[in-house]
């Protein structure tokens, strides 16, 4: 593997900030820059816990951009059980230092767009909210955005229950619209959603690991208000879900998961349907389908770099 | 692959009628009995049915038994919408022969439990209606059902829409109880769903090809009374789906598809999501998952197989 150029579109959010971690420490990685957006937490908040989580993991250099503060077509409203699962500031109510750096000027999807032209198929977006940074690149310059070599998103529930609704996943239900524009234009995008997410498991005996250093010890600390979290809402799991640091992984190495190509769409209606992903069967018999579905995962293999590269960071 | 001892349970029916073919042409297979069950047609006419097309395809000598009349849970009732697909009398409307032989007098369910009895893992069954008979025959004698070599169904959807609602297929609607029962039980059970079927599909420029034999001719005018209603109900397929028979060949030989092993389960209540076939959220990280589903399917393989089996038949 060579290495990639890689820009990660976060609502940090806990699993965000170990995507982050993921990300700054695998080698075959050279994150240029986060993007914001909303979901588990306000677009300006997360793009401040991002400046936080990038000194905690020593990338204080990172550029962060301000995406979009609000789905496609109707306004954010933060819902209870995002400050119940990342805790009321993002991360897990632990008190980071103010960053030393403050956010980019330049509006995110500008970022995104120059960082395509510039990159190309050298460049990789992972995006691990909502698909809406993607969807308004898309719209503002899809030439540009189809150059892009890699774009892997985490959202979505194809072969099993969602978890805001029995069809809906979070990521996906936070912007429908985006995200059925992603999935039903003409981009390849991989999709690393609750299939192999909810099987990719981290309990305290892991964190416990990272404590030897302060930094360590403060994203320890994150990820096991995450863990209690879990514990109290899904303890049928025996663990936390490792949603957005498998996106990165299977980014930076598909071989961590099973792929099916599909022609994927969103539902957009508002019934009990709303925000499904789902195979589209006006395109069941297209030959060259856009969308590669993660649909089994070697968990045991993804989480032993998962924890080599944490050790890494955390030393 | 050596010659598998095969029971179809059918709800004959077009595609049914499709499935008896193949399986009669396949050297691979000795048809031993066919069960009826209720859905696309009642359970009493769906033998009927079995008995005229086994006449016609040459092998009257297969015995052909009544299953179940009812769901374990209410009670069933033809529905418009397949008398329109299959015509009111199951079979396109085409008169055949009344059958020289009769339906045997054993009950459906005690031969398949003493086939399953005799022939073990030697004994492949096929379900291409509700899973009433299969359900029904697990509740009488778990362990010899776990004796059974392939039990195949075709039924549910997966990662496309279903057919009867956004998440419900016909097979499936029909019994979600006993489909319920069968995925979330111990054996070993291959979907071919709408994941599948949908992509395999028919035109007349293939039935043309049978019309050689008055035999031929006959299969040709049911199957293309099946072909009219698809392009009447669902033109964007370009053709019918083969349904019941790609159950068949995937039997024969798993190769033609994708597989991917979930557990599995049906929603069985009574609300937007009823009868969805989905994976089974309490028994995700189960690393011995039951059921085998068809994701994927070399269609035009498959059609090749499929047309030379019905020109051996019909030439």
């Amino acid at each position: 593997m060579s290495v990639q150029k890689m820009i990660l579109d976060l609502d940090t959010g806990i699993d965000d900030a170990m995507a982050i971690a993921y990300a700054v420490a695998d080698p075959n990685v050279e994150l240029i820059g986060i993007l914001s957006s909303f979901g588990n937490i306000e677009s300006d908040r997360a793009a401040q816990n991002a400046l936080k989580i990038l000194e905690l993991v020593g990338a204080p250099e990172v550029p962060v951009f301000v995406g979009h503060h609000n789905p496609l077509d109707h306004d954010y409203q933060r819902i209870d059980v995002n400050s119940q699962i990342h805790g009321e500031n993002g991360i897990g109510e632990v008190d980071l230092p103010e960053p030393a750096h403050s956010v980019s000027t330049k509006p995110g999807v500008d970022f995104l767009l120059a960082a395509a032209r510039q990159y190309g198929d050298q460049l990789t977006v992972v995006a691990t909210g909502p698909m809406t940074n993607l969807a308004a690149a898309l719209e503002q310059d899809h030439a540009t955005m189809q150059k892009i070599g890699n774009i892997t998103i985490m959202g979505g529930a194809l072969t099993v229950p969602g978890n805001v609704t029995p069809v809906a996943e979070a990521n996906v239900e936070q912007d429908p619209v985006a995200a059925n524009q992603l999935f039903t234009s003409d981009l390849n995008v991989t999709m690393v959603g609750l299939d192999v997410t909810l099987r990719t498991l981290l309990t305290k005996q892991e964190t416990s690991q990272w404590r030897e250093s302060t930094a360590g010890s403060n994203m320890a600390d994150i990820v096991d208000f995450y863990i209690d979290v879990y514990a109290d809402l899904y303890p049928e799991l025996g663990g936390c879900s490792l949603h957005d640091p498998l996106a990165v992984g299977v980014a930076i190495d598909p071989s961590f998961v099973t792929i099916i190509a599909m022609n994927m769409m969103v539902t957009t209606e508002h019934d009990a349907y709303y925000a499904r992903t789902i195979g589209d069967k006006a395109r069941l018999n297209d030959p060259n389908p856009n969308v590669k579905v993660a649909v089994a995962v070697d968990k045991d293999r993804y989480l032993q770099v998962f924890m080599d590269h944490f050790k890494n960071l955390f030393h």
